[in-house]
């Protein structure tokens, strides 16, 4: 059987063009997949402050581009394609797209994951106080006021991570009661900053240049107010970019694949790196120590083939 | 008791300096130890081609001020001074210095290793044709003649990757058999670019403005032969950076700090980051993403005291 790459790598976000600078530098015969453009959720991304080897900050869009300008001058091939499903059976790995199958030696999944949205203007107001990371943006809100949506670990964890920087920091919740860890639910009830708004969903947000309301509704008796707010943190959940997986590899409750130390996923020769992970954090910093990781191991494993 | 810091970072590489990114970035009360310099071995690497985000490269001094500016510019204090033991048998956390002992909350250590060294010439010649590191140096050897030495996994593996670059290695090793796995072994005869020479040190280097000629002494026969290369890959052995460790947290049977996924060392509160710890693969890259999880996680970790 004929098999066109030594590796291939599905997403290019941070962990996927990482995967490609290591492997594109080993020789490795390596193709590289992407559905949209390169570069991944950071191309939504204002500002980078916190990705070691940029004092001044960086944008997320440039960031990615020099990302991808180091894979592609070190070689790297890059198609913008959709994969539609995967076939790991067999010792050759078979990537299905629209149009033709690619057979691997070698696979990294590195196609991340999105946080959920809501509609309440999302697109229009990322990176102009919409984040769904307060690890990355909560700093960009020192002395404001900020709306913070959810009721589970992450969201009551963030939010009590905000009021290290924000003045005030609502949060709106659907229900009368938190799903979060009681010393979590704890922490929050006995931090002054933090304003319950129970029962309630944000319809949307509004203002000139940025954030400046946040519209709520009370889901009991249907009341709309509208919060004065400087920014807008939504955290009802995180989704992985899985929809061509179907099963190929294991994945925890939630849909992301669980890896091994060498991220190596279920399958032999078959790695994850990135957001789509089952990993205890998602940053840039995170995604490219998994992808080094994935790359160095996938070329150790086709050489012992 | 007192308690001097939230969190107290040991080492000042790649590894200490993101998690000190993060690390002030969170507002925790954070202070960096560092013996030497800040910027650990990355300070000794001539030119760094596969860390993400500098198409053009970037040699290793400026990587290491930026990440040093960049965390210094985010509030982190850097001290200089050697530890010399810990106490971690209590919540309180112990680091003993000559002068003084620090209090704090939580530790990260990421104090490094070292490769072996052989008293060839190293320090001379790092960067100008000696290196520990074929991932990051081997593309600069193409079509050249280079020495590596070893006779373990790591020796035999690497040579067979620098076979990609360099038009011949010699593998110069103590015995007449490799200790490497039997697989490598075979790959290793089976290719054509290395020449083996047994029994054999190599007992110094020379050259004008890089390596140009290796001394090699029989150990058998005391007969000295000089090979003419354009490099020399070191792979006798690499040495984790704990001699303050004292068994304090549990490490592998070389020595690197043991951790879960979260970094978390045996003990609670104690996170370890980068080339300390036992992991597949020491690279920039691996080291900034193990850091960016010991800081969130240390962070957490104080939070739920």
């Amino acid at each position: 059987m004929t098999v066109d790459y030594d590796l291939v790598i599905i997403g290019a976000g941070p962990a996927g063009l990482t995967a490609g600078i290591y492997a594109a530098r080993a020789r490795m015969k390596v193709l590289l997949l992407e559905k949209a453009v390169p570069g991944g959720q950071i191309l939504v991304t204002d500002w980078i402050e916190n990705y070691p080897g940029f004092p001044e900050g960086i944008s997320g869009y440039d960031l990615a581009e020099k990302m991808r300008v180091q894979a592609e001058d070190l070689g790297l091939e890059i198609q913008t394609a959709q994969v539609h499903s995967l076939n790991l059976s067999a010792d050759v790995k078979e990537i299905v797209l629209k149009e033709k199958t690619i057979r691997t030696k070698s696979l990294i999944i590195a196609s991340g994951a999105s946080p959920k949205k809501l509609g309440i203007g999302e697109d229009k107001y990322m990176g102009k106080g919409i984040s769904f990371c307060a690890t990355c943006d909560a700093p960009f809100f020192r002395d404001k006021t900020v709306v913070a949506i959810g009721g589970g670990d992450t969201a009551v964890q963030e939010a009590i991570f905000l009021t290290k920087f924000a003045k005030k920091v609502f949060l709106v919740h659907r229900r009368d009661e938190l799903r979060a860890a009681k010393i979590l639910q704890e922490r929050a009830f006995a931090n002054d900053k933090i304003e319950f708004v129970w029962d309630s969903a944000v319809t949307g947000v509004d203002g000139l240049f940025g954030i400046e309301n946040v519209h709520v509704k009370n889901l009991k008796t249907n009341k709309e107010t509208t919060l004065k707010a400087d920014g807008c943190f939504i955290w009802v959940g995180i989704l992985p970019n899985t929809e061509f997986l179907n099963g190929a590899v294991k994945t925890d409750e939630f849909g992301f694949i669980v890896a091994d130390a060498k991220m190596q996923t279920s399958v032999p020769g078959v790695y994850v790196a990135g957001d789509v992970r089952d990993t205890p954090l998602r940053q840039i910093s995170t995604a490219v120590g998994d992808a080094a990781i994935a790359a160095v191991c996938a070329e150790h494993y086709i050489e012992n083939l």
